[in-house]
C-alpha cells in the first residue's frame, strides 16, 4: 500500500518497464572513495536521472524510441558508505542477482571501482568476456597510495581477472610511465583517440560478449566539467556517439557509465552528456526488440 | 519484484516507516511556475533529500530522533508540468487520499501555490482549519499579471477559502501597498519578525486544527540563498527554528515547506536548512507517539 | 532635458545611430516562458550588450568594423511579463513599426517562442519570406503541455504560417520522433550539422527575402553554456561562424538570436559569444553600405 | 524619433519621473579601478537596476511607495575608462549640473574614490556639509601603493577638503594602525556599530547638510558577498536600515552607495540588498514630498 | 642559493619572523578524508594564506599589529596522501620538533583528525594540557564506518587520551543522541552558544594550558559556506571574536582551526573568516611580547 | 633552521630540481593591472601549482617524465602591487639575475604586459632573439587608454623594441583594424589558426633563440573560461600541444604562459591546462637532456 498519486521521482527517462519484464536493468551505484558529504560522484546517479528530463526519449542518431523498450531503473544499490571491501560485495552480488534473473545491467557510478565487482560479476556468466574502456586515464597502477583496489588500479585488476588481451583500452591520454608500459604489453591499448581504434578491433570483438566501461572523463572537461580528475585534450561528444554506434550489432552483456560528479557544473551539461550516453546505449542494446 | 540490493535513493534521512505504519507522510510536490529546464523550485524536494544525508537523525533541540518514528516518504507526487489547473487538481486529490487513509501530510515544495490546493484538501477534514505562514512575502493580491492563481495570490486564495481571521501571517517584509492593507484587515498580519508574535498567538492556537505553512524566504538570503524571490532582511535560522518549537502542543494536522530552489547555492546550506526544518518539524508532530 | 554627461549604459558596442538614421535597429525582446525573477532568457539582452564591451567593433573575419554603420540600439521592448498572448501582439506591433519606418530588425531573446511574431510582421512585408533556422531542437511540435504557443511548437507555428518548404531548419539533434517525421515532410529539414547543408541550399535561397532565427543552443553546451535546454553534440563557434558568413549575399530582411540565459555561466563567454554573433551579423547585412 | 514600443531597459523600479519633474536623479558611476573587462564594481549599477525588479515599489518600512515620487534614473556617467583623473573631473562635472538645474543626485558606485568628486561638487552648493560614511574599512590612508587618489585614501582626502570633525564614520572594522590613529584624532570615528553611535550623534547632525556615503561592504559578506574586499565580522541588513530610518528628518543632500560588484554572488543577494538600500533611501529623501 | 627576487608566495600575512626567532608557528596540515583531487579541506592553507592579503595586519578589535610579532609560516606539512595512520605519526613528529624547540605551533587543517596527533604532541610537553573545541558537530563518536580514527570520531579520542572533563565542547548542535549522552558525561559539553559557556569555565581554565582547536563549522554556513560538512544554526564571526578575546590571559600552548574547505565559496569570506581568526590568535598569544 | 617536515607546498609538480642543480627555472610573476584584492590573474600561479598535482609527471605525448629533469620552482616574484613602473623593473631584473646565472626562465602570468620586461631581459643575452606569440588578441595597440604601458599594447612595444619581422603572431583573431594593419606591416602575423602556420615558418625560426609567449585565451573558452577576456573562436587543446610538439628542435631560451585567472572556473579545468601546457613545455626544453 502506497500513498496514490505519489511516486519515487527518480527513474530515468523511458525506463518505464516493470523489473519482471525489462531485459537491461538501470542501477546506480553511488559508491565514491570518500565518506565525506557532498563529494565525489555519489551524487552522479540522482542528477543523471533529473537532467535525463532535460532529454527527448526519441534519438535523431538511432531514429528509435526508448517508449515500449524493456527497460527498467532499478535505482540506487544501498551502500555502506566508506566501507569500500563490503561496497564492492554488495555491489558484485547485486549484479550476479540480476543477471541471474536473465537480465543485463546499466550502472551508473560512483567512481570507476565499481566497474571491478560488475566484471567480476558478468564473468562468472559469460567466462570469455572481453571489457571495452574509454577513459582519460589508463587506471592501471598496481597499487595506488599502498592500496591495491582504488579508481587508479581498477582496469589492472579487471585485466588480471580476465587475462592478457581481454581489455581494449580507448582514449587514455594520462598515466604513469609504468602503466602505460604496462597496457602496452597486456591490454590493447589505444592512446588520445576513441572511434577509429575502436573501429579497427570490431571484427575481434564480434560474437564475443563485450562489457563497456566509460569513465566521463575521457571526454574533454570543456564538454563535461563534472568529474573529478578532469584532463584536457579529451574526445567531443560526437566523437563519443559515433563510438557508440559503432558498437551496433556486438554483443553487449554489461555496461557502466562512472566517475559523474556533477557538483561543479552549474550548466547541467556534464550530468546531460552522460545522460544522453545512457540513453543512446539503452537503445543500442535493446534495437533487437529482445535485448 | 524487483532488483535485489537496490532501491530508490530517495528517501528522505529516517523517514523508513511503511506507509501503513506511519501517521505522517512527506511528499513532494514537485510543481513550479515553469516549464522550461532546470529553472525554479521543482528541484527542491530530490535536493532537499539528498541534504537530509548531511544532518543526523538525532535533535539535540528536542532531544529527540527520527528512528522508529512513524515517519514514511512517499516520493514525490507526479504532475503534467506547466498545466496548473490539473496540477492543482492533482494535489488536493493525493492529499485528500492520504488524509482518509488517517494520515498527515508534510509536502515539500515547489512553489506556493501548492497550498492552495493541501489546505483545501484539510479543510474538507478539519473544517476549523487555521493556517499559520511564515513568509517574507504577503502572497495576497487578488491578481498578479492577470492570474487569479499564482505564487502571489496564494495566501489571499486561501484567507477567502477559510475567511476573516483564520490566516495567522508571521514575517512578512514585502508587498504592495494594497496586500499590506487588505492583510491588516482580512489576516493575523504580523510583518518583520516570527517568534515574538507567533508567541503572542498560541493561546488563540490552541485546540484548534493548525496548517503551518513556511515559505523558506522567510530566512535572510544569507542563510537560505536558493530560493527564487530573495528579499534582504529575514530572519535566522535560529529564530525559525525556536519559532518551531513554540508549536509544540499545538495540534497540527498538516504543513509545507515550500520554494526551495537549489540550483544557486553551490553551498548546499539552503536545502540543509530546509531539511532541518523537515527533520523538526517530523520530531515535533510525531514527539507524542501517536502523532 | 537630461542630465548632462549620464546616458543609459546598455548601448550595443558600436551600435551608435540615431534611429532615423539607422537601416538596421537592434532590439531586445526580454520575454521568457516564466514569471519567476531571475530565471531565464529574459535577463539575455542586457547581458549581451555588457559582454559586447569585451569585444572589438572591428571584425577580422570579415575585415570590417562597426564604426559609422547605419545600426541603433533601440533597447529592450517593455512587455507585460507573463501574459503570452498580450505580449506576442506587443512584438508584432513593434517589430511592424519598425519595419514601417523602412528598416529592419535584429531582435535579441529572450525564448524562441518571439520569433512567432517577429516573423509575422516580416512576412507581411516580403509575402515571400523564407526562413533560416538554426538549432539543436526542432521546435515543430504540435501542442506543448496542450498549448499551440510554445518554445517548443513556435517553428511549427512559423512552417504553418508560410507554407510547406519555406522554413530550412539546420542543426537540430532533438526532438520527438513526430518532429522529425512533420519536419521531414514540411519543412527543408538538415540534422545535425549547420554549415554543409546550409551552403547546399545557397541557390535556392538567393534572391529570396530571408529571416535568420539562432537559436543559441546549437552551439555545443561547452560554448554556449548560458541557455535554458543546453543539448550536448552541438556546433563549435568556428562553424557558427562560417555559416553565417556563406549569407554573405542573401537577402536577409530579418533576424533573431535567442535563448541566451546568462545566469549559469560565469565565465561570460556565453553573452560574448551572442554578441560576436551579433556583430558579425550587423557587419555582414550592413556591408553593402545600404543595409 | 525611435522605434515605438522599445525603451531602454535598465530604469531603477519607480524612479519614472522625467528628469524636469525629478528631486532626487539616480546616476551610475561605473568607476573601478581596474580596465580589466569583468572584475570590479563597474558592473555594480546595471545589475542594481536588474535586480530592483525583484523588490515592491512599496516599503512596509517605510509605509511609502516608489510609485509617483519625483524621482528620476539617469542611467549611467559615461566615463573614460582606466583614466583616473579624467574621470573624476567627469563625475564632479556631472554631479555639479545635476546640484545647479536644482537637483541632488543618489549615486551608484563603482568604487569608493567616486565619493570624491560627489563631495566636492556638493561641498561647492553647501558648503558647510557634513559627511555621514558607512563602511568595514577606514579608507584613511595617506598614501596607498604611493597614489594620493585610490579607494584606500578617499576618506582621508574628503576629509581633508570639509575640514576636522565634519566626516563621521560608522561601522569601521578595517584598517592599519596609522588609518585607526587619524581617524581618531581628524574625523568623529566610530568602529564597529553602526545605528547606535549614529543615532548618538543625530542632535550635531540636525539642520546640516548631510551627504551619506555607504560602502556595501559594511554589511557581513553573508549578507553581500558581491563586493570587492569583504571583511567578516559586518552588521546585518536590519541594523542597516533601521540605521537608515534614523536619518528621518535630517537635511540630505546627496548619498551614494558603492563598492557593489555582483559578478561572485549568484544569488543576487548583493545586488538586492543595493536596490533595498536605494528604495528606502528614495522614499526617506523624498518623503516630505518636496525633495 | 636561490633565484634572487622570487620567493615561495604562500607566507601567512604579517608571519614574517624567521624560524629560529619565531615564538608561534603557523604550519598547515593539509590532510583530509579523501584521495580525490580538487575535493576537501586540503585545499584550505594555501587558500587561507591567500586570502590573508585581503586583510590587515593591524587588529582593531585588539589595538595591535602582526607586525614585528615573533611568528613564522613554515609552510606545509608534505604528508603521504590517503595514508591516514602514516599521515598522523607524521603530523605527530612534525609537532614534537616544533615543541622541541620550545616554540609553539598554529596548525591550519585541513580536517579535524589531525586535532588527535597535535594533541598528542602537545600532552607529552604538558602532561596537564585541556583542550577548548569549538564545533557544530560533537566529533564524539566511538566508531564512524567502522573506524576508530576519524573526522566524526577526534574528539573522543582525545577525551579518552586526556581523561574525563579534559575536554571542554562549545557550540555544539548536531550529533548522534549516543554522543550527546557521552559528552555529558564525560567531556564538558556546551551545546549551541560558545561565547557565553566559555567565560564561565574562564576560572577553571585559568593557569592550565589550554590546546584550542576551532572546526570552523561552528560559524553558520551563512558566514562560513567553505565547509564540508555545514550545519545550519551556528555562530556569528562576532560571537566568535568575543570568544577569542574572553581566552585573553589564559595560556594557550597549541591551536588548530580546521575543516576550511573553500572549493564551494566564490566569494571568498570562508578562507577570509579563517585568516582573521589566525591573525586574531596569533596576536592574542603573542601579546605579552614572549609568547 | 626550519621546522623539519613542513614545506612551503607551491611547488610545481616534478620541479624539484635545487636551483644550483636546474636549468629552467619556473617562476610566477603575480602582477595584474589592478591592485583590487581577488581580481585577476595575480592568482594564477598559485593555481597552477594547485592544479599540477591533478596531473601526472609522465607525458604520453613526449613518452618523458619530469622525474629528473632540471627544473626548479622558484616560488613567485614579489612585486609592489599596483605600481607598474616598479614592477616591470622588478621583472626584468629577476629574470636577468636568472639569466646571469646561465639558467633560462619559463614563467607563469600574470598579465601580458609581464612578457615585456622578460623579453627585454632575454634580448640582451640573445640579441637576435625572436619571439613566437600565441594569443586570441593581437595587443598592438600603440596606446591603450592614454598608456603605452598595457597588456593590450605588449606585442606591440615588443616588436619595436626586437625590430620588424622578429615576433611571429599566432591564433589572433581580435583586435582593432589598426592593429591588424600594424601586424600585417611588422610582425609576421598569423590570424586565427596556430598549428599550420607555425609548421610553415620553422625553417625561418631553425637556429635562432626563440622566446614563447602563450596567451592562454588562444584557446576557446569552453577549454579556458578561466582568463580575464575571453574570445570565442579559439583553438582546441589538441591543437595547442601539437603546435608546442612542432616546436621540438628549436633553440628556445626563455618562454612564459600568461593571463590564466582562476576565479571564475570552479571546474579547475582551466588551471589544469595551464599546468599541461607547463609540463609539456618542460619536457620539450630539457628534452637533450642539457636544456
Amino acid at each position: 500500500m502506497s500513498a496514490p498519486g505519489f511516486a519515487r521521482a527518480d527513474r530515468f527517462l523511458g525506463f518505464d518497464a516493470p523489473y519482471d519484464e525489462a531485459v537491461w536493468i538501470l542501477g546506480g551505484i553511488p559508491m565514491d572513495d570518500t565518506a565525506s558529504f557532498q563529494a565525489g560522484s555519489r551524487f552522479g546517479p540522482p542528477r543523471i536521472r533529473e537532467a535525463s528530463f532535460g532529454l527527448e526519449t526519441y534519438s535523431p542518431l538511432q531514429d528509435a524510441d526508448l517508449t515500449g523498450r524493456a527497460l527498467h531503473d532499478a535505482g540506487d544499490l544501498e551502500l555502506p558508505i566508506g566501507a569500500v571491501d563490503r561496497s564492492l560485495r554488495a555491489i558484485e552480488e547485486a549484479a550476479s542477482a540480476v543477471l541471474e534473473d536473465g537480465k543485463r545491467l546499466l550502472a551508473l557510478g560512483g567512481e570507476h571501482l565499481v566497474t571491478l565487482p560488475l566484471v567480476s560479476a558478468a564473468r562468472r556468466f559469460w567466462p570469455d568476456l572481453v571489457v571495452v574502456h574509454w577513459d582519460a586515464h589508463a587506471d592501471l597502477r598496481d597499487t595506488y597510495l599502498g592500496e591495491r583496489l582504488s579508481h587508479a588500479t581498477v582496469l589492472r585488476r579487471v585485466a588480471e581477472l580476465l587475462g592478457d588481451g581481454r581489455v581494449f583500452q580507448f582514449g587514455i591520454r594520462s598515466g604513469t610511465a609504468e602503466e602505460f608500459q604496462w597496457g602496452r604489453t597486456h591490454t590493447r591499448f589505444f592512446p588520445e583517440a576513441v572511434e577509429a581504434p575502436l573501429r579497427s578491433v570490431l571484427g575481434e570483438l564480434s560474437g564475443r560478449p563485450v562489457y563497456l566501461t566509460i569513465d566521463v572523463d575521457v571526454f574533454d572537461p570543456a564538454f563535461m566539467p563534472g568529474t573529478g580528475t578532469p584532463e584536457p585534450g579529451g574526445i567531443t561528444p560526437q566523437e563519443g556517439f559515433r563510438a557508440l554506434m559503432a558498437l551496433a550489432g556486438q554483443t553487449l552483456v554489461g555496461a557502466d557509465i562512472v566517475e559523474t560528479m556533477p557538483a561543479n557544473d552549474p550548466s547541467w551539461r556534464s550530468a546531460l552528456l552522460a545522460a544522453k550516453l545512457v540513453r543512446e546505449l539503452a537503445l543500442l542494446v535493446t534495437a533487437g526488440g529482445d535485448a
